[in-house]
């Protein structure tokens, strides 16, 4: 295993996450890859685009703990809110809550939402992101209690669930996390 | 005027907003002190702290540019939403505009909110930060067409004029940014 570059204790999440952490898992688990939470500082910049944001503190994180890492940044993107709450999702859902984003959308017709994950995997032969993205739209109101943050209002397009009414293998199936994950995995699996 | 550590050219301001350079300028005037543009880049971290905001950014900034220099960070703090918008005001302002926040306050009674500022400046000899803060209400429908942001939203405590219905000598007298401002005047003056 140590060929692939992670060491004996797997490759390092650097979140404060759980939810985040166990969607990481049980897709990587499939192809053999072992997270660990590691602690770094995980400094976050203010950016339009996620990609940026993940690569910073993908990059700051490893000049302090010099070990295999991933960081995920991952955002909702509402259409009709011109991409609100974006890159500031976990801040807006901590202030706001459902309710907040469901009085936003109040009276609007156009109800298309995406999520994007950026997934910054870095090691000692460079950086690289992985991103993962699904559309679908908000609902009026929440429905399920599974995932965390914005999954109760959001349903993926072909699927007539919200994320907080799936379980973690179903959401992975569609979700921007899942996409994201699939697709570092392959990538570090070739390497 | 070299003894105040300003250069020929005055101190640089790290901003692209100029409503904020505005402001900062008409109440530096009166202590001698001239700002003038610095392209830089402005790196603002994502914290709940806009003086972390501001003293990160500020380092950034002199470590490239190496020039006395100041940012200012500021925020709208709305007791009933949890301190929302905060940090991300000027995203949220781009992103909902003034209808998104009269919306989210539709219905509630409680109207408080603070502007906040922390203004760092950055010489050879080290960093300060200066804060300035103002206190009143959200008001249910805009007024004015003066100043910037969310300023026809807010009336001051001891004012029935929004920010947006004063010029900007008298809205300097009230706000969060004349306050921050004068401290910085005051002491940048006897050191």
């Amino acid at each position: 295993m140590l060929s692939l570059g992670e060491g004996q204790n797997g490759i390092c999440i650097v979140s404060e996450n759980e939810g985040k952490i166990r969607e990481l898992n049980a897709t990587l688990r499939g192809y053999g890859i072992k997270l660990r939470k590691c602690a770094a500082k995980k400094i976050e910049i203010q950016s339009d685009s996620i990609e940026e944001i993940a690569k910073f503190a993908a990059l700051q994180a490893y000049s302090e703990i010099k070990a295999p890492l991933i960081v995920d940044d991952s955002a909702l993107l509402i259409e009709a809110l011109n991409g609100f709450p974006g890159p500031y999702s976990s801040y807006v859902y901590e202030r706001l809550g459902l309710r907040g984003i469901i009085k936003l959308m109040e009276d609007i017709k156009n109800r298309r939402a995406c999520f994007v994950t950026a997934l910054a995997y870095i090691d000692a032969h460079g950086m690289e992101v992985f991103e993962g993205r699904v559309c679908g739209e908000i609902t009026s109101r929440p429905r399920g209690s599974g995932g965390f943050g914005y999954d109760p209002i959001f349903m993926p397009e072909g699927s007539a669930k919200t994320f907080a009414e799936m379980d973690i293998v179903e959401k992975n199936s569609y979700s921007h996390r899942g996409k994201a994950a699939r697709s570092f995995a392959e990538w570090f699996s070739r390497r």
